[in-house]
């Protein structure tokens, strides 16, 4: 077979092709015979939604060997010519005048990932094939495709990515439960002289764990490059099985010099509109096909968010709305609370409409480092609540003066003997700046309209489990 | 102050720009005073490698008691009038007319940053602000442009950008030695009935570890997709102190199905390319500053990579080109040894005077998951040797074969439990694929010259060394 091969993707896309040789490699989706000795064969190889229909007649000379064998999920490479689709849905078909067969599939019957519908449930417990079937390949597309227009966003508003640390000596970054790494022998443990566990000899010589955030370190960077991010793995080891957290996940934190709270609301803003219109450009197909089989708001949900602006409202403000609403919540609302779930759906389902932005929330239900208000009760935090999800971005203008950070340091006995680098920061040409968190994880589900988080990142971490 | 922000980066580029009202915001790198009665200020801010200068008159009102007191690091917010530059080298610069200081440097004097040249040991020591040097600012830069090609470069080829599992109950990748990872109360141990630990305990249910790759998880990916990429921390928890390793380090991963072994050796010239096509592009002010400061070769070895052809030899050949040679080598050249990197930068130095792809390597020197070539003594792995480096990229065609897999898991003594769900690829739709592992941090520190690998990666993670 000497013909280029071409992506099913790049064929259905181009036009005026008809009588061309073609090869196409990939995977059946399906097989139909049909009475008048032949097969109809649907093949993917993952760049695109749809599969490319490829008719095989019974003059192959493997027709009878072979291709009346090919069962879903059984490799091909085929060489056929194009022609105008007869059916409906596709433009074009393939007139197939080989079809070598790469690889079977051994014991289709009990293939997991048989062409039957399969519960979410048995898709993740076959997380190494689940890529194969319509949504989880979807999924992988669109995954794809918001990892990639956030890496261009920054690039083209001119942050410069960089690569914060995974392994922390600091377990006071308040963000959550961490997990200890180490190579001590664990059926040997040194001890000191106190009988304590001794860390000086493990690996790096202290207590280690896995980071819950790369935003102390990447403020770092902030104060000489100004625009910065991080787009990394972050870890928390708290034992919550729910729908919406993993133990490992993916999170996008930029950082801007010389920026306060109104400047990164504006910024998270900006963003999160240039992902959903490279989503809703670029897969325009897995888009459709989770409107349809997944959540029918999957589309018009993107849309609203990108023609609305966001509403901007102080917590304050915020919760006089939840006081003075007449909704019933689980959640008493009063000054001070830090706003449950069902709060923050009904400010920007029910009251707004659209994405609301909520800035300055009580000091007391907030991190160290973020900047005290003036008026010495709230700090100068954010979080942007999106209709069907709640929230999903929290960022804040970081504390930039160094005796403020010291005293709230000291109001939540924070130790400063793994921050003084940090607190370097505010020594030595210290400027206002301001950031945020976005958990890649939860725009992904968001976007797709994946009611559960594993079901979006293609080998989930959670309690008890850490299969493949 | 109204007048809207812009970066060094851009006002150094633009033109046409003379009696234009501009403003800067970002750092003092050197204050200089001129018996004239003004200031020259270089303010850079970390959008390029180059300050811009900014004359400061002594009208100023805060001339004498805030623009003379300026060190270097301080944080400035400048407004002032775009002119030709009278001096050399840049084509503009400011002249103020507020300068408005925004944070100060704490005593000067023992500023860690302070303008005079500093070993890079001292920088290390101040990992949380040597980005504030220039040279620490344009591995940055570089490092970040890097990373973007790459995205662009597989997003353009039509790949996948996967997130692999950075946590794992996979010990027998065979790359290096492992971290665990762990919650249990090391104080307090779970023990099972047999009085070992309890790993069932554990947040996970299992012994758990950090990745030492992410190839085996994408795979699976890939015999979907047909072609993807990770990009994401690795680790190796291995006592090497040298300035080649790091614990932690960044590794980028394609892998193709329908590929074989001379598919990704194209493919690994087309990256590198594309990458050091991009960063001369790109980032040609840091580049400079590397090929005047740091390697006088910074820029020369890549225009040679980029415009010549990469050599292709076997493994067999290399050895005979060593064997026949008139280099006196420390270790000893025979058919079988792993190619010690005196050997491999003799083939890509001397002998080819260019990148050398070594192919088909001895099967017992390398991984259980490479193809077993018909000879039945060698596997289809690849080197890719670089003259002044060595070894930057390994890869190999993956044995896509059950039975041929098995036995080379068996010979090895590799358990299979956890390595069922591998397996499970050559069960279902097998096809010919692969991919390589690209060190991303040894790729920055080989185009920037930098010696040290701690020096290319912002908080480097070795051997007792967890800082920041």
């Amino acid at each position: 077979m000497t013909v280029k091969v071409e992506s099913v993707d790049s064929l259905l896309k181009s036009t005026g092709r008809e009588g061309e040789e073609v090869r196409v490699q990939g995977w059946i989706r399906t097989r139909r015979d049909s009475k008048a000795g032949l097969s109809f064969l649907a093949v993917h190889d993952g760049s695109c939604f749809d599969p490319i229909q490829v008719i095989a007649e019974n003059h192959l000379h493997n027709y009878q060997s072979e291709v009346q064998r090919l069962t879903t999920g059984c490799a091909v490479d085929i060489v056929g010519t194009v022609k105008p689709s007869e059916g409906k849905g596709q433009s074009i078909e393939l007139l197939a005048s080989e079809v070598q067969v790469v690889g079977w599939v051994e014991d289709p019957d009990t293939y997991p990932m048989s062409p039957k519908r399969h519960t979410m449930e048995h898709l993740r417990e076959h997380a190494h094939l689940r890529v194969r079937t319509n949504v989880s390949g979807a999924v992988a597309r669109v995954r794809n495709c918001i990892a990639q227009a956030i890496h261009r966003f920054y690039h083209e508003n001119g942050f410069n990515y960089v690569h914060t640390p995974i392994l922390t000596a600091s377990d006071c970054e308040g963000a959550g439960e961490m997990f200890r790494v180490s190579t001590l022998d664990m059926e040997n443990l040194p001890r000191n002289e106190q009988g304590a566990i001794d860390y000086s000899k493990d690996f790096f010589g202290e207590e280690s764990f896995l980071t819950v955030s790369g935003q102390l370190n990447v403020e770092s960077y902030c104060l000489a490059l100004s625009k910065v991010y991080t787009f990394g793995p972050t870890f928390r080891a708290e034992n919550s099985n729910t729908t919406r957290h993993l133990a490992e996940f993916w999170m996008v934190e930029p950082e801007v010099a010389f920026a306060d709270l109104a400047d990164i609301a504006d910024l998270s803003e900006q963003m999160l509109k240039y992902i959903f219109k490279a989503v809703l450009e670029e897969r325009a197909d897995d888009m459709a096909f989770f409107a349809q089989r997944i959540d029918k708001e999957a589309i018009s949900r993107l849309e609203n968010i990108i023609e609305n602006d966001f509403a901007r409202i102080n917590y304050s403000d915020a919760i006089e709305i939840l006081e003075n609403c007449k909704e019933k919540f689980e959640f008493p609302v009063s000054w001070g609370i830090d706003l449950a779930s069902e709060h923050e759906r009904y400010l920007a389902e029910k009251h707004f409409k659209k994405p609301v932005i909520v800035l300055n929330y009580p000091k007391d239900i907030k991190a160290f480092y973020m900047r005290m208000n003036d008026d010495g009760k709230t700090v100068a935090a954010m979080d942007v609540l999106a209709p069907g999800i709640g929230e999903i971005i929290g960022g804040a203008q970081r504390e930039e003066r160094l005796e403020k950070l010291d005293e709230r340091m000291d109001e939540m006995n924070i130790p400063k003997d793994h921050l003084d680098w940090y607190r370097d920061l505010r020594r030595y040409g210290t400027v206002p700046h301001a950031g945020f968190g976005l958990g890649f994880d939860r725009i992904v589900s968001y976007v797709t309209g994946m009611g559960n988080i594993r079901d979006v990142i293609p080998f989930p971490r959670t309690p008890k489990n850490i299969s493949f």
